[in-house]
């Protein structure tokens, strides 16, 4: 294949440069088009869609994991490794965004949270069709090679059908042997919550109470079957597009009748 | 007025527990009820959703305004505070959540950078009514001042006349004389986007390049009376209600058509 024809396809993601989830990534789509990898030098799970304001950036070559994919690390966040990729690294506007493969999952309220998601949030807001990646397996030692196949097969039709430029879809796989996947399933965000708590204890040194953030995902409505958590407790893997405008428009028709 | 009845109206903000803009919020609504401010301890512009997950956090009371207000400030986020606030800071829940009044816009694609805005959502994911304030006024000396009676009718009225719980109100406040004030328009977020670059600089002692984020803001519909652009550039305060949903439904539509 003419090296200039092919989609030219950028990916990220918040475990860092080193995640094992990136490297999935990588090697399930690298043969679709001209792989790029810019990536935090370090897990930035959480970030959101924070920005690195009131500091520079910093930006490397990596270490490659085999000689046709070029991998740069950059100080900042997911969000700042998406605009130092389109605005310095790249030499032409990318075809694509793929973000992850996220290890845990970026379902319902998590989208608000997840740095994966900043990522392919930020892709879109360039205009450039953005996936993020995540799998529902929590384990220190998970297997992510399960998830290939799909991963692939959910790239290629992006590739192939779609026409919307500020596309954006947050994709969570189940974690299931592959035979037991049923399907894919276009589902909305569930309404969810994190049942959260501080874990408190004291600096060995000043006595002084520090706290940790714990939580427990809480699913406010599990019976709906065209949420993207019903799927995923359903053995199914769940695609859920995202949009950049944040509006409530039902919201727009009480205030306007408060006459303020 | 019985203290136990008065509204709890927790404050927060983005640009630290020492902004002016926080001080005039606090000023703007004291005497609507029983007011407590967690603010982060340095300024977090640009953190968006960021929540602190690889560090504990640290809170203590801040030097007080004054006698009646209590005011703490937190090592994390907007977002951090007002978990803090709420599992362990606060003794019941608050009716009000407020975040400000920020130095600069926050309309339209800001709503997702936002640290300010972080809070209210924030607020909003947990049942509770909750404000972002902004100023149009980037100038270092910014006079808020002018800003605090709409600040006070705005609050006023949301504890007066809403009944959602989850509401998340996005204002922004034009730069304005307050006689030149031409009222309030209930709008939804206009498309924009920055226009972008890094300004690259070379470390004094390593020779090496550092990037720092820099842009311009980009209407992309300025002509569009419902926008929260159009509103502010024609002398109005806008106020666009925000949702916690980020599906796409119309993206949904289309999705399904692919059988994937």
């Amino acid at each position: 294949m003419n090296e200039e024809k092919q989609p030219l396809i950028l990916i990220s993601n918040d475990d860092g440069v080193f995640a094992k989830g990136l490297k999935v990534l990588v090697n399930a789509v690298k043969h679709l088009g001209q792989v790029v990898v810019v990536s935090p030098d370090k897990p930035q799970s959480g970030k959101g869609h924070c920005i690195t304001l009131d500091s520079p950036l910093w930006y490397r070559v990596s270490k490659s994991y085999d000689h046709d994919v070029l991998i740069y690390k950059c100080t900042g966040t997911p969000v700042d490794c998406i605009k130092l990729a389109l605005l310095k690294i790249l030499d032409r506007k990318p075809d694509l965004i793929l973000s992850g493969i996220n290890h845990g999952s970026n379902s319902s309220i998590n989208v608000v949270y997840s740095g994966t998601l900043g990522a392919a949030i930020e892709g879109a807001i360039h205009n450039i069709p953005s996936i993020g990646f995540s799998i529902l397996n929590f384990a220190p030692d998970a297997d992510f090679d399960y998830a290939s196949n799909y991963v692939t097969y959910i790239v290629e039709n992006v590739l192939k059908l779609n026409k919307n430029k500020s596309l954006c879809l947050n994709v969570n796989i189940p974690y299931s042997e592959p035979e037991n996947i049923k399907g894919i399933k276009i589902v909305r965000q569930a309404k969810a919550y994190w049942d959260e708590y501080f874990q408190e204890n004291v600096h060995p040194y000043n006595h002084k109470s520090y706290y940790w953030l714990g939580g427990n995902f809480v699913n406010k409505e599990p019976d709906a079957e065209d949420t993207d958590e019903w799927a995923l407790a359903n053995g199914y893997i769940s695609i859920t597009p995202i949009q950049i405008d944040h509006t409530d428009y039902n919201e727009i028709k009480v205030l306007k009748q408060w006459n303020l």
